[in-house]
């Protein structure tokens, strides 16, 4: 028999398809020494005993209590971690006034290395005490900095892709926060991407360095080209925002002629690595481009609700072939939990499909057939975040990280509201989506580490 | 010096106005024996310091530690209480085979004092914990498990307004769950209104009988006309649903040839005492007769996402003067927290400004003007739902009731965002009102009595 590192029992949800969750009920995961799961035995299994006989009673063996589950831990592909320092506020202004009396005053601010951390140490814990288990984030134009939430990510257990933001078109950016020139951003951005491959040496979880240009508006062609240039060297990430909004999309219209997508495209910067955040605009043929290339998409539902002026057509480019996953969007999205990013992409997708305006008759409000499930978020949430990082996360499978949360029923503080011994577990697996909050957490484990407990 | 029962020290955020709020720094709050707000003290006030010599150290004297604000506790217009067994279920399928599949059979079930008690127990308890320190409930066509719910609110000392839901017409409700007949159901109301009277004698907080026709589909006119005379007889409050969603809507209009509002109207259901859940296709002219009849809007946001087919025209609405409070509608709506409807109401409302569908031009796809704003949407929560009940509640105010949450930012385990000593204390209200969690709510007073702490 196996040496396994630790074995887990208890009752799993994870993905089966799309649309579809497997229940995996009182199965026992068997964890290596490299935190992978080796193998899931059901109880009906043959080697189910003999496992209990081996390892029960040992410090290696942990089973869950009653009212207990395993859930994966969530892939958040959008946060952008210097602005959990100004979360939930400011969200009634205009992005403009957003951007410049809020957002880049307050990154510009990362220049020093005390409050990085202090907010990075904060946003990092808040995470994973929120079931995250693997971020990409957005840091600063600062390297230093970003280079220590790379460090940050590593020393507590999350599995972080960290950019550091490109940003050098003094026209599009403040004085006080860009780059200094288009030299430094790609000198800056290389050194970044040798310190961050470095740091993953010693990191078991991973950590990962993501070319990040912040969105088209705010560079010059000569460093989106440099960008994709590094991006291909280096066989990195790459992540931007794209075609969020109406002046974003109309503004690259301007500039190019051409949608975000495409002109992303010819500056190397769609590669199956890529994530881009919001694609509100996309076309049919961006969306085509994306599947093409291996591009992802961050849907960001809280934050679109604010910035995108509508709701993202998911169902309709699922239905095409893009990969998709979910994303927080800090601070553009208040909420720093992708329980609350599942169910606003289920709500939102009902407000898209029955439509908003009362005024306008049931035929002519909405757009059929682009409700979103809650099996089907859930899906973005875990397995479908992983797939748009071609890693093996997001899903209690064997050959997958042991990334898990463990959530709690019958918390008497949040007791979910469960009545019956024998209630069904789809029903539960609702429930928990539905009303699971932090507390509910009470482990979350990375790459077979524990990394938060409560 | 008046004799005070406590008196709080801290810094309270309450309404304004519908649009602003008001910040209390360090301020006195000085309850008196019936658990009202008899004075309000600022620190520049020249009582400030003689209250202070007299209570400070005292068992009465109740100061708030760094970091912990009051907040007037929520007023919860629209709740069936015993959905919560079933709440964040099924939410992915029609109305109609929500009701027969999964509600009218759980609602059935209240039939059985011992299960009625475990859950309205737990609802009561959970609704509390979330804030909530008046609820306005529908409970279920049994006459013994509403007194039962009216009892346990008396007795956990939440303010608790309860209906004995009517539902008489055997065209539209189904064999095992309606009332035994017209007759039976309107006798059944008026012992029920006299119970909670009698309650209501021993019951500090206030406990309050509502007449409850649970639509027009499910009630003969027999009883509706009924009904209305027993509001009358007994001042009662009232509450139904109202021109909820296409189906509903269209139902009336079949049935009398007339909208919701004016049905309800001609059978005596709209007083000053009325709240009617969701209104979404409210004419102008029903908006009208709201107005002018005193009756009140329950906005149930996340509900409407999955059963309204549309979201309600609130800012439109409000600037007609119609009352309007929030509703959580459980389980139509998932969540027990009136924060997470706040922060639905904003969303929603910015998807109705906006519009959803991108493939309309900015200028044809949304309702211009129709955002709320944070500080509207706390308005509903709070000052609102105590207008909506003609109760003095909703605000931190002399001459309301002490129901307040004291809301900790600094909680170890899920610490607020702020990372300033000197912050603006609008942005720690916005913080607050976008990422509390029940966890950060410390402790929950209604009319002067702890009901919950933790
Ligand atoms: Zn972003
Ligand atoms: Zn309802």
């Amino acid at each position: 028999m196996t040496n396994y590192k630790q074995i887990f029992q208890g009752t799993a949800f994870t993905s089966k398809s799309h649309t579809e969750i497997q229940i995996l009920k009182d199965y026992l995961f068997c964890i290596n020494e490299d935190g992978m799961i080796e193998q899931i035995v059901s109880p009906e299994d043959s080697n189910y005993q003999p496992l209990m006989d081996t390892y029960q009673g040992t410090h290696r063996f942990h089973p869950l209590a009653e009212g207990q589950y395993f859930l994966p831990g969530f892939v958040d592909l959008h946060v952008h971690a210097p602005q959990w320092a100004q979360s939930g506020t400011a969200l009634d202004i205009p992005l403009y006034d957003w951007l410049n009396t809020y957002t880049f005053p307050l990154e510009s601010k990362f220049s020093d290395l005390d409050f990085a951390q202090k907010v990075y140490d904060d946003v990092v814990s808040t995470l994973l005490a929120n079931g995250t288990t693997t971020a990409l984030y957005f840091a600063t134009v600062h390297k230093e900095a970003s280079i220590l939430l790379a460090e940050i990510c590593a020393a507590k257990g999350q599995r972080g892709l960290v950019g550091k933001v490109v940003m050098d078109d003094p026209e599009q950016t403040p004085d006080n926060y860009r780059d200094a020139d288009t030299h430094t951003a790609l000198v800056e951005t290389e050194e970044f991407i040798i310190a961050v491959k470095d740091l993953a040496k010693s990191t078991k979880q991973g950590v990962y360095p993501v070319v990040t240009p912040r969105f088209i508006p705010s560079c010059t062609d000569q460093a989106l080209e440099g960008l994709g240039q590094l991006a291909e060297k280096y066989d990195t990430y790459v992540q931007s925002h794209c075609s969020e909004s109406d002046w974003a999309h109309s503004y690259v219209q301007d500039r190019y002629q051409k949608n975000d997508a495409f002109a992303l495209h010819d500056f190397g910067l769609l590669r199956d690595k890529s994530v881009m955040a919001h694609c509100n605009f996309l076309s049919d043929e961006d969306a085509d481009l994306f599947v093409e290339t291996g591009t992802a998409i961050a849907h960001c539902p809280i934050s679109n609700a604010y910035f995108a002026n509508s709701v993202l057509p998911l169902a309709h480019f699922h239905a095409k072939g893009v990969e998709i996953g979910l994303g927080s969007d800090i601070s553009g999205g208040f909420s720093p939990s992708l329980f609350d990013n599942i169910r606003q992409t289920v709500m939102s997708s009902r407000m898209l499909e029955d439509g908003v305006d009362t005024s306008l008759s049931a035929e002519d409000r909405g757009v059929p057939k682009s409700r979103v499930t809650l099996h089907e978020a859930f899906y973005l949430a875990t397995a479908g975040g992983g797939e748009s990082l071609s890693l093996f996360i997001g899903r209690i499978q064997e050959n997958y990280a042991w990334d898990v949360q463990v959530i709690d029923t019958r918390l008497p503080s949040a007791k979910m509201p469960i009545f019956h011994g024998d209630e069904d577990l789809h029903d539960i697996f609702q429930k928990i989506i539905y009303l699971a909050r932090p507390e509910h957490i009470r482990e979350v484990w990375v790459q077979g580490e524990k990394v938060h407990s409560r």
